[in-house]
Parts: structure tokens; sequence; C-alpha cells
């Protein structure tokens, strides 16, 4: 079951800079384990922002919620999220 | 080059029934000629509401417009475009 | 899997009496056959407004729009869509 | 009397751990005495957000107010809240 | 149990001059028997605007859904409503 | 005249209770005695909101503004202003 | 006492030429007889719309509505009212 | 002096192919003879929407407003402007 | 040539009371040897509110931009400007 | 390919002068040999506020990404990018 979830994020300006690479290699991390899984089959940039715009697949609400509150930048973005449902015209 | 799209239609209460199924038939035979030549990758439905999330995926801005313009339910819809760029943590 | 739907209706003020009492009527006993089935167990009325917020419990976000884009009176509402997880302090 | 709650929670990044954990469980168990007492029937969590929507179920807007800003989390919240009446096809 | 409410109108501008004079009589009638019974005791126009603030002083939020979607020009109004408590400040 | 005024308060989480505790009582005293002179008849809370909406009743809008402007809690307020007419169906 | 009056006007497309010429030049000779009573001390057009922004000089919020509900283009304008008070730099 | 202008294109749905053809060339050689004239430099198309950003070179508000209430589509669409100064960085 | 301008300003509210002091007597300087100039022709208070809406009346949005930048409050405030045309109605 | 770049720029009121003044000068100079290679080719300040509209004329959204995200003032920026096609009108 696939969602349209955008991240965007505010890191404080006055992060240590050691704290905000830190917090982004294990953002990457937990990431890349997800895409690797299937779960998070997409991830774009959004051009210009600190953002991004990804799709998510899983089971239920309970398992989206669980996955991105456990990001480690979940503190510092502000989330939203659309459910996708098949469309008729897709030939997939 | 991809872009998420977002198009949320919406028809006159109106329109002839006969009319609307003549126009939403050649919005899908449209949409699926594109899809298949791999220029519209992907379409979904918003649950709940008669509009999509798409990604299209072309060579220049002038390529875009050109065509979302000449889609058929053009004049009853509201779209807008997000240029989407790689993300650093995107594993494909 | 629950959602919280609103639903917002606008009939045109020029449609004729005896056609918005029938697709009220409609509406009304679609509405109550699934709130039968279990699949839409709550339905309130926005105090002032012609408008509802209900939740519906289904299966997917698939069954979730087939349900949504049947009702009657989906041509003449604005519907949005919030997936609903469990939250920690529910006791139930 | 029933009222649709919308809570969204935006704790300092600097908070302490501690205090942070502390005022939670203060939170979680405030909320779980109002549910068993039948005041707060309802409480989802809103996916991919630290925020909940909730049914309260009260005798009077004073009574109400009186329960939402006794809230632990109550300085850290935006509130709003939506008065719900019996809808005319609710079968209950 | 009082609730501000924001009546905002919207009389198609085509509606005949007749039409349009009986809907606001019977308006007006409703509105000051609801006056005299105690059940709206505050009704102010918005300056500038086909529009007012009121206060409604009723029973419940059934009550007061019944009495606003019964008012004549309820099909041509945007309405919103803010359920109020009393203010501790208050000296009545 | 009267004007409906709304205050919504934001008060710093990190204020210290002694400070905060002396404002509000600065504030309720500053707002008792101008109910008690009729210049502020009405104060409602905003069920769920630390905000309110109230009546002002003044002879121009330099007395609002000089009225407003020496709310002890001022600097911490978001206050919006509507000019209120006597409305036609009012019967007082 | 001075109110900054926004209009903004959406005269229907299909409205006959010499309806709106008429309505228009009703409308201006209304605003000028109230600009040479020095009611209405100036009218500005914003650039780029059908719209303007206006200072109004008046006794009460009675007056005000008074003159404004009976501009000739008042059903088809969006109208805003902002109170303006003395300001503490202002050397007149 | 420069101004940014987006101009947002709402053709009614039914106005006539023929009468829609007529306008759309009378506003393009209305634009290109005033593109010549140096005063309308640039004008891009928003990709996905009938609307347009441009950037206009005129000596006084006067003379913007002239031009944009003369557009044949005028009627039609929704204009807002930005006021442009020469940016420090500017190398030009 | 004109521009209605307003200016909303926020200073913190930890900001020392020796320096707000400071800040706003520059301004008001600075205000009033530009409204004795002739170049800022109007300021008015907001009712209710720490902003103001001001005329002004220079040759250039160049002129304009370095008038408002040296304001003493400028990294406080948030600002927005309107071209304001010749109506075609005004008197003057 | 050209992108209308909007920037809108939010220094922290306490950051010190000497640190603001360096940061500005290093994206002066970033934005300057950009403007000489073309592929910024406008920057224009909006007149009475701290941002700009610029037009970015690059290869594709990767390339316009990484341009934005090395602006020295990055993390103190509103940043919203909008594609831009061909206008059919356009005489270039």
């Amino acid at each position: 079951m696939k969602y349209l979830v955008h991240m965007d994020v505010n890191l404080p300006v006055d992060m240590p800079a050691r704290e905000a690479a830190e917090i982004k290699a294990t953002e990457k991390a937990y990431s890349q384990q997800l895409q690797r899984s299937g779960k998070w089959p997409e991830i774009w940039r959004v051009a210009g922002k600190y953002a991004n715009y990804s799709i998510l697949d899983v089971d239920s609400h309970d398992e989206l919620h669980e996955i991105l509150q456990n990001l480690p930048l979940f503190p510092y973005m502000q989330i939203s999220v659309v459910p996708l449902a098949k469309h008729p015209s897709d030939i997939k």
C-alpha cells in the first residue's frame, strides 16, 4: 500500500556541524536500509529545498508511522502523508 | 528529468454524461500512450479525490508543458509541478 | 485500518428540490449499508455546516477510494482523508 | 456532547530527554484516566506526525476547556476543536 | 452554552429582487424569534460585508445545528462555529 | 462603538513560573477594571486554546488601540480586530 | 475616524456591456460625491487589478457600513476593512 | 522600472472555440507589440499551467496599470504585481 | 509615485528595554524626517497591532527599497508593498 | 532551461555583525561568479524585503539544486522554484 510522503527538514542553524553530520549519516543509513527492504521504493530531492518527496510501500498506517517516527531527523521535520490508490489509467 | 505533477480535476456537474465519458476515454488513451513511451512512468489516484499524483520524465520544461496542455482534461484541471532532483540517499 | 474523512457538500443552489431529495436519500441508504457492514463505523455532522467527519475502517487505500467515489454526492463534495494509526496512549 | 479535537505537539528540540520522558508519561496517565472515565472515548495518532485526533465526550464547553488546559503537554500544543452533532444518517 | 457563529452570505447576483427580499424577510423573522427566545442573544453586522457575527446560547451542538440549518439563508451561507467557555477574568 | 477582538496568547515556554503568574495577575486586574468601566463588556475563552474573543465598546479606534497596547500580555499576543455595526435584524 | 478599505471587484464576464457601463457610472458618481463630502478622502487603483484601496473618514462603524453597502458595485465586491488609529510618529 | 507580473488565465469552459481563438490572437498581437517596444521584455509560460510570469519595464505604476487593464484577457485573469529594485549583487 | 506599505513589527520579547527604546527613538526620527521631506506622506497605526500602514511617495522602486531597508526596525519587520496607480474616480 | 527562483532571507537577529558581513560577501561573490557564467542571468531585489527573484538557466534539476544548496545563505533562506517554458507569444 503506497503513500506519498513529503518531508521538510529544518535543522536549527546553530546545531554543531559534527552533530548535524552525524544525524544526517544515521538518517541516510536508516533510509537506505528501508529502500533495500522495498518499503521505501522512491526518494527524490525537491529542487532548491532541504526537503524530499518519497513513496513508502507498507502494510498499514501503523507500520508507516513506526517507520517515520523512527527517522533520526523526525524531530526536525514537517511531514505530510497522502494515501495513494491504484489509478484506473495505470498500465502496470 | 523528473517532475512530480499533481492534477486536480473539476468537471462541471452539468456536463452531459456522454461528453464526460468521451473526454475521460480520450484522456485515458493519451495517458497510457505516454506511460508506454516512458515519459509518464507513474500515476496514482489520490484516495478520496478526483485527482492524481504523477511522475513525468521528460527532457525539458517545454516538453513537460507540451504534454500537460494537450491533456484532454487540461481545461478542467488545476495542475501543479515540482521539479525533482536526485536525492543523495537514493540507492538507485 | 482507519481513516478520518471530512466531506464537505456543496449542492448547486438551483438543483431542483426533488432531485436533491432523491440524491440525499440514495446517499443515506448507501452510507447506512456501509455503517451496518462495519466499514463506516462513525459519522458526525459538523455543527453549523453541510459537512461531516467520518471514520472509515477498510482494508486498503483502494477500498477506501472505491467506497468514496461511489458516494452519490461525490461530484458535489470536497473530501479530505487522514490516515490514522494506533495511538500509544490508547487503552483499547 | 462530542467534540473532534486535533492536538499537534511541538516539543522544543533542546528539551532534556528526561524532562521530555517525564512530561509524556504524565500526559499518558492523564489521558488514560480520562479514557477510562468515558470522557475521552477515542484517540488516534495522525500517521507521520506528532499529533493526534481525539473524540472528547463531555457536558459543556467549560468542561472541555478544563480538561484540555490541564493536559501536561498543553503549553506545547496547537489545539483545534470542532463541535460534532448527530448526523441524520447515523444508524446508532 | 455559548457559541460564536460567523455567517457569511453570498446570494447569487442573478437572484430575482423579489425572491431575495422574501428570503431576507423570512430570515429576519426567524432570527428575531430566536433572539426573543434568548437563544440568539447577540447579532452584529461585520462592517463592510454581507456577514454577521452572532452569539448563540443553546443546550447542545444538536440544538445549535438544528437552528442554523433551518436558517432560510443557510444554502447561501458559509458558517463557522467557535465554542466559547467561561473566561477566568470574566466578572459576570 | 463595538469591536470583536481576538487575542491569542503565546507565552515563551521558558518564562519563569513566577513571572508568568505575575503578568497574568496584572492582566486580569487590568481587564476587570475595564469590564467594570463598561468598555470591555464581554470576554470569552476559546475552548481548547489560550485565547479569547472579546467585545470592546469604546469611542474611537485611538481609544481601542490605547487599551489594547497597554495589555500586560500585549507583547505575547496576536490580536485581530473586527469593527461591528448594528445589524438590521437586531431587536435590541 | 479612519478606515483602510480594500475593494476587489468581480463583475460577471457575461454582464452586458451597457449594464456594466451603467453600474460603473453610478458607482463613480456615488464615490465622487462622497469624496467631495470629505468622507472618502483617498482612493487608489491597485496596479494590475480591478481593485482599489481607499481611506474612509466617518463617525462610526454604522456610517461606514451604510456607505459601503450602498455602493452600486457592492454585490460584486469583496471588501475588507482595517480600523486605523493615530500613529505616534505621525507629524500631522 | 521593472515589475514581475504573474498572470493566471481562467477562460470559461463554455466559451465558444472561435471566440477563444479570437481573443487569444488579439492578446498575442497586443503582447508582441509591447515586447517590441521594450516595455514587456520577458514573458515565460509557467510549466503545466495556463499562466505566465512576465517582466514589464515601464515609467510608472499608472503606465503599468494602463497596459495590464487593456489586455484582451484582463477580465479572465488573476494578476499580481511585484515591484523589483536593483539587486546589490547584480553585475549588469 | 505612491506605494501602500504594510509594516508589521516583531521585537524579540527579551530585547533589553533600553535597547528597544533606543531603536524606537531612532526609527521615529528617521520616519519623521521622511514625512517632512514629503516622501512618507501618511502613516497610520493598525488598531490593536504593533504594525502600520503607510503611503510612500518616491521616484522609483530603488528609492523605495533604499528607504525601507534603512529603517532601524527593518530586521524586525515583515514588510509588504502594493504599487498604487491613479484611480479613474479620484477627484483630486 | 529556465527557472524562476524566489529566495527569502531570514538572518537571525542576533548573528554577530562581522559574521553577517562575511556570509553576505561570500554569497555575493558566489552569485556574481554564476552570473558571469551565464547560469544566473537575472537577479532582482524584491522592493521592501530581504528577498530576491532570480532567473537561473541550467541544464537540469540536479544542477539547479547543486547551485542553490551551495549558496552560503542557503540555511537561512526559504526558496521556491517555478519551472519556466517558452511562451507562444514570446518574440525572442
